[in-house]
């Protein structure tokens, strides 16, 4: 059977689940009055930053689709000016491809929130499902094109390479996405809660404050928009990774059976989704997950049988899967709200906030163990099994395992993108006076979500990492193919070990620049709605029919946010090219190698910190150590406070920098070759 | 010349200046009454803890040398079994030798604490001169020792494998002194401030706190003894990493050249520091660091031209040497008091701990930058000067690098010894009650030794980079000379992956087991505290002839931070054993880089994350944003006591870590070859 072909057909039934679920869900009871305008609100906002943020994505995109056709593969004036033109064509596409994938994702879940809300009435699972569904367009739209693009690209151009293109299209759009939808969310985050819960002491969602509708505004384009991009970035990065190993064995077809078999299985998981109205939400989520790695399983098993693929092959993409999970649930231990590390920072939270700090941050730092060593025996458990194979095959394994660990990946998008919609949810039911019913569902839906974050976190990291490794590969293939005298990157070479500490930096300066990002910027918004609440007369009173200047925050948001990611982005960019134009591509590849390993080390200890900050307020708030109000909780809400930057702005945002990084130096392999200093 | 004979008299020269100073401190004018009582409980406290690590120690290194008559360098049944007892005799003076320097250094210090303290009452010159004396008692007595050892080693056996033996017992010395120390000091810090500052609003060094003496015994016994015994050991591993290769190449005794002349300098650097009345103490630290790197300069090129040396060699030491310079000038930077980062996170504190964490925390990512990129061009620099010679030259350049960046190593320890004598002295003032204007003094004199903290930590930093960089090449030194086939660690070979991947995580391990025992030992020391309060009558209200039990506070600092050192040092070398026993040299080889990129990396966002909290309180405390009492104090206050176990406890304990685990290596190289599973 010719899978390529089979690829294109599972991915446009994927587009059709995602087009039916999207119907599904536009046609539940819509909303009217105060719930209608604030949905309107949130949704209208969403957009602004969106086209905002594609405008300059635009001349960005349009900006390196001009390098492309000057330089490269190679320049115009030294080979032929239509490969050039080609790959400039498959990069804007990758960018196009995940932008529509993007804004799809914040179209339905700007609808699905306010849906979800109103479902709560009738109860806990119509709520689930409208708010599921919503989440799964999202899932199923990004894995569906992720599959597809690669799949069309092979079947027109016969060129796995451009591919690569493709994929550093996708990466740039998920720069922006994520880093851009990051520092917004955040932003917008950390100045509601300063100005409405600390400063004036109202609920979070109070519609008094001028930033509610920028923090619901935030869920949407950090989680949902940004999340889908990071992820249709991974799922293609690995595609162009393996597919330029995989030609050269002749093992496309194999690639692209156990990509459409993936789909296969979470097109099954998310259909199957559902919860009983005294069930638990999280259960039916990761139940989910579950189910669609064991299908995943037995469908390639089956497909390796009838089409005589390697089983050796099939056992690295188990291997992946496996260790994705594992990852997932180590993720799941440091940051559970019912496990001993949140219990401890919570109890530590009682001698004050720096032991707040100081708790979470070990134990963030102790979460890196079995995360990077999962990855580190994951490709070489993947590269040992498949290495009797010879030649290349042991190489191979290791992005098989890449992708086994994304074949699952339709259904964690679908999971992590529920997320933001039940929070938006919760969000609309208070501000829409919906009742305290229907809050709580809302509520319960919404813990549900922080659960499974954690577990798709894990997923999204350890993608990265296999996925970078398999780069890794790829950029020594081209070297090789270059006929450049190559024998691997070593480290005893100091040029190799000046790139790792180069590389091993660009990670945390990265980081840093995001996070201080989101401090300028949300200590601007916290000025704009000091200015609101003192110019606006009965705002902070509650007076009918007064209302804030919702608009001006989601301004400064977007304006900020936009403003900060451009010289991170391009810092990482940038030092990429100077450490190849200077030490070549033996600087390159240790550059690489240090990316990697300490974006892999910064990224688990931001995530799970923060994700562990997060869940030690809430379990005081749950009333241990004093709950609410008592020293614990401001303590708790100090970790959470610090937390959110690194959990959702700089921790994820690193994937996307390895990756991108990673592909410009795959991409610019020949230019620094032919021009390189040393 | 026989530069290895002159390195033993300079060496005992040094001896005699320590000496010398060691009679000049003692005979300044001695306490009477309560200055006196105190002095002496501070150095009662601080011989206690020493004894208790000694006897722990002295189990630890007899275990080790057992181990090492059985098996090292091949089993005994294997071998010769004399080898094998020669090295443990020298493993053992190796830790022996680092003991008694730092014995000398507590004893030094608990002396001129007292005496820097009452010779303020004569002015600031004076009480500079005791207090930097007695800090370069610990200088010369650790360069001297740690020349003199190898030196003697090399007279003696004529085998230079063997220091690696005497460097690992220096080394075990230093992962007890330093990070032992380091648990210990910030126990007594935190519990004191809590309690004290935070609790009753007294002042730090109030006599009322239990915890008071114990924090002043924290000074001396982590940042006498602890750094002392630090640099010791990177200066003897950059000797082990060096000798190796140098005697290959038949350079043995330009090391040693390098080796001598650097004391010499560093003697003169010592003896002619001094300032003026109205002078600043700063600048007289900053000035004989200076002094002496030209010095080291001048000599070493005059000793080449007579010689006859490579010029190549000398040129790599003076690139070392400029690289620590500007290592630490950056770290001036992002630390100093009145430098911009510095002033931004005190102006973020307005709004809040949170955002003093956020921002400092965003900064010390920072700064990982130039140190990192310094420390990497410092090695190609000096690899591509001395590329030209040939053969294994061109990694002799990197450990001749190493040794430049050391050259100066006695200067800076007499600075960093400084710190806690005058910060004791500042405490002994206001203990003794010996008025304001001996208080102003010893705080002048105190603001300038964290001023030169960090151009120390950021020498340390550098130093212990080039030395693991060069025992990652003796290492490898040592595999090819086995015979096995070897062509370097490549990057691409997946067993080296899964070993970065690995040791990666192995410093976040570390240093969150280290921040975590301070956490627990503080919280216990708090309780004894209140349970003091509590219990003894008229202990708070200050009543005339009622004193605390002071030593019950040393003891749970004592006996807690040893037993939280333990696991954490065990975890850090049975890591390494098991990688090495699993996945053969090869993965130790990528686990040695991944430690050294993620150890240099957290090591550096530590320190001076660390360093930046702690002066942006100050700044806040001088007046800025709000003065003493107002919110940014107290956020500032937060992020200073999250930055204690950063910047004294777990930053600085990478370093050894990293020297450790190397030193494992290497030790074991042969084992691993023989016994490895793959």
């Amino acid at each position: 059977m010719d899978w390529v072909i089979i690829s294109v057909i599972v991915s446009v039934l994927a587009l059709g689940v995602a087009a039916y679920f999207y119907m599904w869900v536009s046609k539940l009871e819509g909303a009217s009055g105060k719930l209608d305008k604030v949905g309107t609100l949130i949704r209208k906002g969403a957009f602004t930053f969106l086209k905002r943020e594609y405008k300059i994505l635009g001349i960005f995109v349009s900006v390196v689709a001009v390098i492309i056709i000057l330089f490269y593969p190679s320049p115009f004036w030294i080979g032929s000016i239509t490969d050039n033109l080609i790959r400039a064509v498959f990069f804007v596409l990758g960018s196009v491809f995940s932008g529509i994938a993007g804004a799809v994702g914040i179209s339905i879940a700007t609808i699905a929130n306010v849906k979800a809300s109103l479902a709560a009435k009738r109860g806990l699972s119509p709520s689930f499902m409208a708010g599921f569904r919503g989440g799964a367009v999202m899932g199923m739209a990004v894995v569906s094109t992720s599959l597809l693009g690669p799949a069309l690209i092979y079947l027109l151009t016969g060129n796995p390479d451009i591919v690569l293109a493709f994929s550093f299209g996708a990466s740039s759009l998920a720069l922006f996405a994520k880093a851009g939808g990051g520092i917004f969310t955040k932003t917008a985050d950390i100045a509601a809660d300063l100005t409405g819960k600390v400063e004036l002491g109202i609920a979070e969602d109070d519609p008094r404050n001028p930033a509610v509708i920028a923090d619901n505004v935030g869920d949407n384009v950090g989680d949902v928009a940004g999340m889908g991009a990071d992820l249709f970035d991974s799922n293609v990065a690995s595609y162009a990774a393996s597919m330029t190993i995989a030609a050269a064995l002749g093992q496309m077809n194999l690639l692209f059976c156990f990509g459409a078999l993936g789909l296969l299985a979470s097109i099954i998981g998310v259909l199957v989704a559902r919860v009983k109205e005294d069930g638990e939400p999280g259960k039916a989520l990761n139940g989910g997950t579950y189910l669609t790695c064991i299908l995943f399983a037995v469908f390639t098993f089956a497909a390796c049988m009838l089409e005589g693929f390697e089983l050796r092959l099939w056992g690295a993409a188990v291997i992946g899967m496996i260790a994705g999970v594992i990852i997932g649930v180590t993720s799941d231990f440091f940051t559970g709200d019912d496990k001993k590390p949140v219990d401890k920072v919570a109890e530590a939270s009682q001698s004050g906030p720096a032991f707040t700090i100081l708790s979470g941050f070990s134990y963030g730092l102790l979460s890196s163990f079995p995360s990077l060593a999962g990855i580190g025996l994951a490709a070489l458990g993947a590269y040992k099994l498949c290495e009797p194979l010879g030649g290349d095959y042991a190489l191979m394994g290791i992005s098989v395992a890449a992708i086994g660990m994304l074949s699952v990946v339709g259904m964690i998008i679908s999971n992590d993108a529920y997320g933001p919609i039940v929070d938006n949810a919760r969000g609309l039911a208070e501000m829409g006076e919906l009742g305290d019913d229907v809050i709580d569902i809302t509520d319960k839906l919404d813990a549900a979500g922080n659960t499974s974050k954690a577990i798709t976190k894990g997923f999204a990291v350890g993608a990265a990492g296999l996925t970078v490794i398999s780069l890794l590969a790829a950029f020594a293939e081209i070297i090789e193919k270059a006929g450049v005298p190559f024998k691997g990157f070593d480290l005893m070479d100091p040029i190799v070990m000046f790139g790792m500490l180069i590389g091993a930096a660009v990670p945390a300066v990265f980081s840093a620049m995001l996070m201080m990002g989101v401090n300028r910027n949300s200590q601007k918004m916290v000025k704009e709605i000091h200015r609101q609440f003192n110019t606006i007369d009965g705002l902070k009173e509650g007076k009918e029919g007064v209302e804030p200047e919702y608009d001006k925050c989601i301004d400064i948001a977007t304006v900020g946010s936009l403003r900060e990611l451009i010289p991170a982005g391009l810092v990482a960019i940038l030092t990429t090219l100077v450490v190849g134009f200077v030490g070549g591509v033996n600087a390159v590849g240790g550059y690489l190698a240090g990316n990697i390993i300490s974006g892999l080390l910064l990224a688990v200890l931001m995530d799970n910190a923060g994700g562990l900050w997060d869940n030690a307020k809430k379990r005081i708030e749950a009333g241990h150590y004093g709950g609410k109000g008592s020293e614990a909780h401001k303590a708790g809400v100090i970790g959470d406070t610090v937390g959110d930057p690194f959990k959702d702005t700089a921790g994820p945002s690193i994937n996307t920098q390895i990756t991108v990084v990673s592909l410009v130096a795959s991409l610019c392999a020949q230019l620094f070759i032919n021009f390189s200093l040393f």
